[in-house]
């Protein structure tokens, strides 16, 4: 039965600090979350004594690997000749997967370089792990070891490409080819507006110890809670649909989705819905909500447009924002944030007019008004409702806080809740 | 000589997928910048025989070993006993340390809970780090192996404990202790426009494999280049220069930054020194290309603001796109983004307008407009660039991929290249 399992991440930028291995908690997240135990995560570099050596520790160490990074078409991508070396088989050239990386390069009207065809190549025996997004697959090799049978799971390290390639080939796959009788299913809700502290003292007690486990992820703006079930196959559903509506009643309103979803697609679902349309004033996120909102497809649907107003000519001249207020409250103020509302769903003719403005810093901040400061506004046909919030953090960390609010306060209005009750953000 | 280090994380957080290990990154970024060749990072969960291991196995790999996690109060912080057991070393309890922790507490009015004295327990001969901001220290452990002389260095988990520790303790102790004369240096060129597989044979043989290494890493859309250089401090400098120089005459316009930038930073530094104001009118990017903008502080200065027209109304109504335009070309069309961004250009009051509009899909393709086509133009008081393009991937790929093509060309625009060249995407 295969238990044990072994993230391995290879890559200079991984091992210089370049960038944080964020495949590895995507993986182990999801490994986890399917029941297996993830022993240890490995990281190395592009160099082959490294990479054969993590290799070595990782087949002794889990039944099965799974690697990320290395499968570029450049000399400083070593994977594939590494796994091969460490199992002893040689390289073929898949010449199916040679014309699909020449024809990809042809659809975009280009030749393709000679050294892409590295990315053709596998150790015999390996099955070829298809990647719609780019032009390295990944491949399985099913190994005897002298540890027992080992599993190499070999993907890109491109995490767009490589979180389609573990979700749909290799954790169906290892799940089918697991054995033992026992099976775990979980259940995720996405949770908004309170801290992963409060959020644990609000589950407290919610599921004891034998029926279930429960585990966080923070994943800023949000934070996920994800229910674990396992025991007999003709059990588990059923224990999970029960612990899922306890939860359910703990999180409340809290939880905006469940399951793999975003805020923005909820919002996008509600619209729809209720066939209502949506125009943005956005000074201090300057783009962001309506960039979250337009990554749902189909938002042209509900979505009518937005106005980044980020000087006050724009807020005056676009929105009809009067100088008066901007000269008596400034431009962050919920004054202001309401005419923002109000003029946007007014000019761009939504149903729904939805501003932001905030101070994101570093620089812009005042005693009365420090970094931080960011009002609300969400005006309809028959009423308005605004707030000022105190948030915190870097400049990027403000924006996307805020986003998150701004949507949140769409979901909360079309679900018939006060969007402005001072409760929501609890920390 | 110290040179060869060894990260290691533990903690079950990190092997559940809860957090990424953001703390071996920033580690390993200080280690590199400072010439040190980080081997391996190792993560294991909180069992003693897992970190037992991972300590066995850094000590062989590296000279010197910098561990955080697991050294907090609790029955499953684990970190301390096990590089004991490993290092054959008996536990003390340093007093000192003990009335400071139970000091710590009072000045909090609180009463130590007595586990927590376990944080005032070291391995015998261990070096006491500081903590300035909690009450776990940390540790060093010089240490006579069979490999050689290793340095074990303990620090906790927390990242706002652990990063002063490290840059105000290990660091120095580390670079005055390392010994030998060698340095390591680099530079990084971030490009844009140009393949990862395209921009290794561009530079194929620019530097020898006795002179520097070259590092790509591809951080969509952006590729960045790393050029390392090694060798004694006196030289060091001097050859990074020469063999720098080299590159960049290679990469070309290709490189729009050099260091750790942006491609919105750079836009927002020659549009800075220029004295000139720029206009967004976004379609299919729904406010990406505001957002990133508005992501550099002191964005204020140069961006007016934008219009997100994601519908016809919109563009026509606050663009002043004509629905003769809309009705004969399509709001997809060179035609239209023309009008948008000599539309924004007026209505906000800016020296630059610059418009995207396109299909970013998965639906609204066509057969003489697939998903992909995006169309792009710059307008100034004298004179208008577009042009169409046909790009690929996901919807949030295309998006960002657009983003990044109409910053470029705002920069290329204000060094006075062509943004319409047709040379510029490169794959």
């Amino acid at each position: 039965m295969i238990e044990k399992a072994v993230i391995l991440s290879t890559g200079d930028e991984l091992t210089t600090g370049r960038i944080a291995d964020t495949n590895a908690s995507f993986i182990a997240d999801k490994l986890g979350a399917a029941g297996f135990d993830v022993v240890a995560v490995l990281v190395v570099g592009d160099y082959p004594d490294r990479i054969g050596w993590a290799w070595h520790e990782a087949m002794r160490l889990g039944e099965v690997v799974i690697s990320t990074g290395g499968l570029g078409p450049t000399a400083d991508d070593l994977t594939t000749e590494t796994v091969a070396h460490v199992a002893g088989r040689r390289l073929f050239i898949d010449q199916g997967i040679a014309i699909r990386i020449r024809e990809f390069f042809e659809a975009m009207g280009r030749v393709m370089p000679e050294n892409n065809l590295k990315q053709a190549q596998f150790p015999e025996g390996a099955v070829i792990i298809p990647n719609a997004l780019g032009t390295a697959p990944g491949f399985r090799l099913d190994l005897a070891t002298a540890h027992g049978t080992r599993h190499l799971i070999v993907l890109p390290g491109v995490p767009r490409e490589m979180k389609p390639m573990l979700e749909d080939h290799v954790l169906p796959w290892l799940q089918q080819t697991r054995g033992g009788d026992d099976v775990y299913r979980s259940h995720v809700f996405q949770t908004f507006g309170i801290s992963e502290s409060a959020l644990d003292e609000l589950v407290a007690g919610c599921v004891g110890p034998d029926e279930g486990r429960i585990a966080f992820r923070a994943a800023f703006p949000q934070i996920s809670v994800r229910l674990t079930v396992h025991g007999p196959a003709a059990q588990v559903p059923q224990r999970l649909e029960t612990l899922a509506a306890r939860l359910r009643a703990r999180v409340g309103a809290y939880a905006y989705g469940e399951g793999e979803t975003t805020m923005e697609a909820v919002v996008g679902e509600l619209l729809t819905q209720r066939g209502l349309t949506l125009a943005l004033a956005e000074s201090c996120t300057g783009g962001l909500v309506g960039n979250r909102i337009t990554n749902v497809p189909g938002s042209s649907a509900y979505l009518k447009g937005g106005i980044v107003a980020y000087s006050n000519e724009v807020k005056q001249q676009s929105l009809d924002v009067r100088s008066e207020t901007l000269a008596a409250h400034g431009a962050v103020s919920e004054e202001a944030a309401v005419e923002m509302a109000t003029g946007v769903r007014r000019v761009l003719g939504a149903d729904i007019g939805l501003a932001v403005t905030g101070i994101a810093g570093p620089e812009g901040g005042t005693p009365d008004k420090p970094v931080g400061t960011v009002c609300f506004a969400l005006a309809t046909a028959s009423a308005v409702r605004h707030r000022r919030y105190q948030l915190w953090g870097s400049r990027d960390w403000v924006k996307l806080l805020s986003s998150q609010i701004a949507l949140d306060w769409v979901r909360r209005f079309l679900l018939g809740m006060d969007p402005a009750d001072p409760a929501i953000l609890r920390r």
